[in-house]
């Protein structure tokens, strides 16, 4: 079994080996722009482990893991035009360093190059692999979909909430998993566990993000503390502080959610003030916790040794211990 | 094996019975929209005379053929976008009716679902399936970048507009009988010549509707006569009159093009006076022939019966006999 800095290795050097036509320029540069703007790499990485774990070779999955690495940064590239982003990983987005129409288009030719790596595996597993990697892909396109009509709605539900976030981010993890599990030959209800297991650790993920957000140690975040504040963000935290707040605190969430100009320190400081006064911190970090347990509760009843889990089980506390 | 006519009735019911998800609605409505507009079902009726031309059921590639409908119409989605299309069909295109954001993401959940029917086909055919699918939706989207890139040059040759022709629009004829022979279990050999069989013709129906766009009896046409010059596409026509004309004539175009207002009977009358003064239909023409003739000849050396053959000779007749 090897470490997690070895399928590190393997995966870098497997990205660096991708190939991709030269012409039409226009086309295809955009792609090796997006996938070497880098990244953690985690989804690709996660493909890897559950083949590992069910006690194949990583070697095995690793067109799988291109096309969940190439399938993830086409969403990044499309999520970016929508959402109208002008930096991504510190660099200018796609749209914006070429065009609207080119990432429209290089993007969809991205998810035919995922396709193409998909392709690759076993003929054996080629079924279950797409039929997983399909209904992953959809899932995530649902989840954008919703993402954009929260924006647009003052009613959100946590529940609503949670749901939109499993299928934005955290079904692409439980489908990584489970298609390393179909690829090692894992059982179904093996591969159907470390489904749900990666599904849960999304959402714990996410939560993570959403607390870290507005309470990070802004000397450890590398990023601004508040960005989700001041954009108006509709977090776990934000939705759950329109929940229980009384009518005077909803009143100052809705001022300054409301605000066009203001200054975002102040804005910042506001609103985490009515965050603290509803304990909003906690119930977040209550919630985040029992998304963590039910993920370690169905990891622990998958069919392998305590030693052949100690890898995910490490990569798990590992990104989860960012620092608040 | 079944009439053209039947075909078209299984192919009806097929698309009919297509299901989408209901939620989110804003995503999948424009899924529903966009197939419904019509179209004459050409890409997925060659799967099915293809399969049926080796001896097998149209009922083995259905899939596969609602696999090319929905990417088809994912294609038209995007490529609308991208050319600011008002119309489609005569009806709002997808990103006029809803949102450009919507027309993105719906278009990319379609080329998922064109995916899950895909993976719809018997196993054995399914990495020869996949590998063709991807092939052929790879080149679409090289078309589809240089036929934007034509747009913004003045020094394209007229090989270029074939190639471009080629992947925009001919590959997907080829690739879609060649997926139907391959699901009819034909030799390597077979598909490879059904394939430029289709991709032969292809081009010959777009040099026929560059053509008709110019020399076709209005009364006929069903649309405006001159459209691609009024609005200054780069068909061959315009390409080889470019080509072929003398300094006058070359001025004379270059002012028509030029033109930010005009009258448009009188600039078709202008540049149609000197296409016919080059020639420019009968070279047209020609040109067609030879890549008809090209497809026919592969078409020929096909290792079926003539009787097998008659029904794809029958539609490709009916296709090209569209009248000037």
């Amino acid at each position: 079994m090897q470490t997690i800095e070895q399928l590190q290795k393997l995966l870098e050097t497997a990205i660096q080996n991708l190939k991709f036509p030269d012409q039409p320029k226009q086309l295809y540069d955009p792609i090796t722009y997006i996938i070497n703007l880098g990244g953690k790499r985690i989804r690709p990485l996660l493909v890897l482990m559950a083949t590992e774990l069910f006690g194949k070779n990583a070697n095995d999955s690793i067109h799988a893991a291109m096309a969940v690495e190439v399938f993830h940064n086409f969403t990044l590239v499309h999520d970016d035009i929508m959402d109208n982003a002008p930096l991504r990983r510190g660099q200018a987005t796609v749209h914006e360093k070429w065009s609207t129409n080119t990432a429209i288009l290089s993007g969809d030719v991205m998810m035919v190059e995922a396709n193409k790596n998909l392709a690759k595996v076993n003929p054996i597993f080629l079924k279950d692999v797409l039929d997983t990697f399909n209904a992953t892909a959809q899932g995530v396109c649902e989840g954008q979909q919703l993402d954009m009509e929260f924006e647009e709605r003052s009613d959100v539900s946590i529940n609503e909430y949670i749901n939109m976030i499993r299928l934005k981010t955290a079904v692409l993890l439980g489908g990584a998993l489970k298609l390393g599990a179909i690829i090692a030959g894992a059982s179904e209800k093996d591969a159907d566990l470390i489904h749900q297991f990666g599904e849960n650790i999304g959402i714990a993920f996410q939560l993570h993000d959403d607390i870290l957000d507005v309470y990070a140690d802004p000397e450890k975040f590398g990023k601004q503390v508040g960005g989700d504040i001041i954009a108006n963000k509709k977090t776990f935290l934000l939705l759950k502080a329109f929940e229980l707040a009384d009518e005077a605190s909803k009143k100052q969430l809705q001022t300054w959610t409301d605000y066009k100009t203001f200054d975002s320190q102040e804005k910042v400081r506001a609103i985490r003030g009515i965050y603290d006064e509803l304990d909003i911190q906690n119930i977040a970090k209550e919630s985040m916790n029992s998304y963590l347990n039910k993920a370690l509760k169905v990891f622990d009843q998958i069919n392998v040794s305590q030693d052949a889990k100690s890898n995910l089980l490490a990569l798990t506390t590992q990104l989860m211990a960012r620092e608040y």
